[in-house]
């Protein structure tokens, strides 16, 4: 709940200086009979969720993709329906006017593979969770491993068949930001810019230790069985302490303090009297990871939370200078100051090594008490900076 | 593993400056018939262990006390053996001639109530595991809740017993300045220093969500069965799990970047071509959290985080206002950059309040890539700042 009203709060600072998208949105499904991985190994019948806002030009050169951070899905902007409460999560900056304009931009956004939000009726995505064809079945662990690369591979085939020619710029947030860096390093000839935000073309170490904690309490649920429980209710209450993580781990001091600061759970129930009785923070993470878990699928998780490890632009290239020599997208990071997850410190210091390589590369700074998700409810303090990098 | 190298690096930081405390030191035993707690219950047969270095005075007016952080206990400097690998956690900065001064002071070190380390057999405590007279089995969770304000009124009892009339200092990292600052509130005419290290004078709601995840593991895990496991192995994977959370949250990028970086766990298996191949920093996470899960015992965790959780001078006083006025030491608060448990921002944002007060407040930070245990790890920094502040 507090993060919608932090959401909200977001989108009235930004509606001074741009109006909302009003178009009303459709999910619309990608499908394609057979996607070889990096891996080698075939899916069959693959579909992946996407909307689009604005127009494409005759070209074929006006696009700009939009990729999903790791709890998310591709509702980056505009409703479903005129009364939702809350427009898709960067509506801030992507409308009539805003940073990714509409009237000039035919913006994308694309679910991804293994999504991790299955239930959501408007996700759509192919993972672990999908009917396997050989039996009739949810794969489970059975689907094969799945990378970043895939992920952007599989857009690539979506935004072609969508008659895109030339990518003006990919943009996205955390897991999102991943994407953005990979298609840049993968397709350099396709895309113009892009802005990687709160991410690193590399997962470092302390972010693969969190990603680890993330995965963790599933396994540890006896409930989660290896994966198979799709006849069951499955690992809830390891998926939802997982989500907790997730949610604490995203966050900063702002949040907890907006949200709850010492406030008791319950009013009767003071936590100076008993045991059981808790802080009113216990209590919104408790009811924010629930509320998640229901929508989401705990293998899924574990193959998103696999997926991001094995992110190393470096790895693939053999060097990260390799790596940025073989990108010719122009560069606009952006951190967020308080972020955990991908500290600024770890951002900035790609900026030489960009530069070096023969990258224009700049970077933003959004100021927050968010944390990572700063990077998310707080992108409309990055609208004029975007705006000038589309331009350029 | 990798903590130990990093204490000792911390140490060979500190050594060029001042000589090791060369003392070997022993575990003592603290003991009283009946404790009365803040709540009223009553505890019998109270035991604490604590170590002292250095030598009283004639008018007992030369002691300084340490107080113990979360996962830790009382030893805090010098060597049980001569052929310890490690000292005592602040080793660097308690000895002859260091800023607190063994040659000058008396330093006390006690272990609270309910320490986590249950099974280490240099650990002295009394909490959830220990027997109950009454029925002649653990206590589990009939244990009564114990607050920090408890473990200060001890260490108060232990303190006289050994003829203490004045305490020179109170100093202690993380939990153990929740007790310096309730030192310094509670017992204002016994204390004439306070150095809280990475801590402030309440648990903020921030801190609160990441105590909830520090509890969270232990409660879901089946085999802790309300707590009622002392004839069974226990929740050894909640534990662990629980401690795994701890020690990332108390660290930062540094730590990770050192110990593991992007390395495999396996030199055979590449995370790359399975899903159950790992990083190095899972298996470090996990290694050490097993390893520390074996001496814990997982209610004394929980009483643990609920003490800490109701931490808050502000509550005791009515306001943080009355609770400085009330105050009469001097006060060193020092923070570590990259703590995100305790952020610097909320340690200073007390200094000026305590100013206001009519206290004498001063801030020192430590530059660490250790995050919130760059106070323990990185305390040497501090050497300087500590050394005057005792001469003042």
């Amino acid at each position: 709940m507090s993060c919608l009203i932090l959401l909200c709060t977001a989108i009235w600072v930004c509606a001074p200086i741009s109006s909302a998208l009003d178009q009303v949105v459709q999910k619309k499904t990608y499908t394609q009979d057979e996607f070889v991985l990096v891996s080698g190994q075939k899916l069959v019948g693959v579909k992946v969720g996407y909307e689009t806002y604005g127009q494409l030009n005759a070209s074929g050169d006006n696009a700009i993709l939009i990729c999903h951070f790791f709890s998310g899905d591709s509702h980056a902007a505009g409703k479903y329906a005129a009364d939702d409460k809350v427009p898709g999560y960067w509506d801030s900056i992507i409308g009539p006017g805003k940073a990714l304009d509409t009237d000039r931009y035919f913006v994308i956004s694309s679910d991804t593979l293994c999504n991790l939000n299955t239930k959501n009726p408007t996700v759509v995505t192919t993972g672990p969770a999908s009917i396997d064809p050989k039996t009739g079945k949810p794969y489970g662990m059975s689907f094969p491993m799945v990378t970043i690369r895939d992920f952007v591979n599989l857009q690539y085939e979506l935004v072609k068949s969508l008659g895109v020619k030339k990518l003006a710029a990919v943009a996205g947030a955390s897991m999102g930001g991943l994407q953005t860096f990979q298609w840049a390093a993968a397709y350099p000839d396709f895309v113009e810019r892009a802005i990687p935000v709160i991410s690193t073309p590399r997962v470092h170490g302390w972010l693969l230790g969190w990603l680890d904690l993330w995965g963790m309490p599933i396994m540890s649920d006896p409930k989660w069985n290896a994966g198979d429980y799709y006849d069951t209710d499955g690992p809830i209450q390891g998926l939802s302490n997982a989500l907790k993580i997730v949610t604490l781990s995203a966050f900063w001091t702002g949040w907890a303090e907006n949200c709850c600061d010492r406030k008791w759970s319950d009013k009767e129930g003071s936590p100076y009297a008993a045991m059981p009785n808790t802080f009113l923070i216990d209590n919104a993470l408790e009811t924010r990871a629930r509320d998640r878990a229901k929508l989401a699928d705990a293998n899924s998780m574990l193959y998103l939370v696999k997926a991001n490890t094995l992110f190393d632009l470096a790895d693939q290239a053999g060097s990260m200078e390799q790596a940025f020599k073989s990108m010719k997208a122009k560069v606009l990071m952006i951190g967020a100051d308080t972020d955990m997850l991908f500290p600024p410190s770890q951002i900035k210091a790609y900026l030489e090594p960009m530069t070096n390589a023969g990258l224009s590369a700049s970077y933003f700074e959004i100021n927050t008490g968010n944390g990572h998700l700063g990077g998310i409810l707080d992108i409309a303090q990055a609208q004029e900076v975007i705006s000038k990098f589309m331009s350029q």
